[in-house]
């Protein structure tokens, strides 16, 4: 994997180095409600504010309703690929509790458990890659969300497919090395990370 | 740990399985910069929305000025722990992009920073406690923060103390099972995992 370039000062465990988000997904693998179990789990388990859990997660295998529903709602750069994807979630924040009240770390708390679910994925064997591009209210409609709850965002899971298989566009992008910010620009103080 | 009492239906990864909040935290065990890097490098390559990293983090160390005052913007309730942690983050969002567009995702990504940064801490033994109880304006205006970012959460990073340390209300809470939602109430279809 050419994100093995990747440049890191400090040693971190594996299953978060590897962690990335292709587009090439294998067209014919198939996932199992079973196989996602221990994403699932993992997620469930993050933390959350006050324990809230303002998380839930539809999630279609490919060739079922809940797969086209979600392929349907997302920007035609993202389906492109994405509906390749062995599986697709939904990842939904409760945004309110039951008396009304904003719950003002929804969407940060989802992002938190999403992150568990994709590293315990990488253990699993999986890739995962999230996506912003799509039309939260209309997939909200179509899978009957009340008022209370919204799609945050949405993501793909299943095992690499092979690159060629990509459009052009995309397929250059599947090889360009993982970039970030230097550490010292994102820490303060950050001269001890230079 | 008493948070071995856990239901889980699926096995995942240690880190993710033995990760808790606690509140006890050793009050003389210090902590270095150094020993926080491999903590910040794994937040640094989380995933973003546009590979936007709306992420940066303030750090104090036990004694320092920043410490005081990421502790004093607090809630009472959290600071009378949370004072004695080796080191406190203020965990900051880029809420707009340099032309001033919002950036949406970013208190999401965030939280998949923060994440990142809770299981590696798990790897190096620290635990880590977060919270949203503080005053996010008053410690903005502290660091200096312009209208671009916002502190999001702060949390604690060190080793674990003596729980009898703590005052009696804090110290039942610290035994207290960790509990969640069950699998099958947060996904759809659930019923693979009721």
């Amino acid at each position: 994997m050419s994100e093995n370039t990747d440049q890191r000062t400090f040693d971190i465990d594996p299953l978060l180095a590897t962690r990335w988000s292709p587009r090439a997904y294998s067209q014919t693998h198939v996932i199992t409600a079973g196989d996602l179990g221990p994403c699932f789990e993992a997620a469930r388990w993050s933390a959350s504010s006050g324990n809230s859990q303002p998380w839930s997660f539809v999630v279609g295998f490919r060739g079922d309703d809940f797969h086209q529903k979600i392929v349907d709602s997302m920007a035609s750069g993202n389906s492109i690929w994405a509906a390749h994807a062995s599986a697709v979630v939904a990842n939904i924040a409760t945004t309110h509790d039951s008396e009304g009240k904003a719950l003002s770390h929804a969407s940060y708390d989802v992002g938190q458990s999403v992150a568990h679910f994709s590293v315990q994925a990488n253990a699993e064997g999986f890739v995962v890659h999230q996506m912003a591009g799509f039309d939260a209210d209309a997939l909200g409609q179509a899978l009957g969300l009340d008022g209370s709850q919204s799609v945050v965002t949405l993501m793909t899971v299943g095992v690499l497919g092979d690159a060629a298989d990509l459009v052009e566009k995309l397929r250059e992008r599947e090889s360009v090395p993982r970039v970030r910010k230097r550490l010292a620009d994102i820490v303060t103080p950050g001269d001890a990370y230079a």
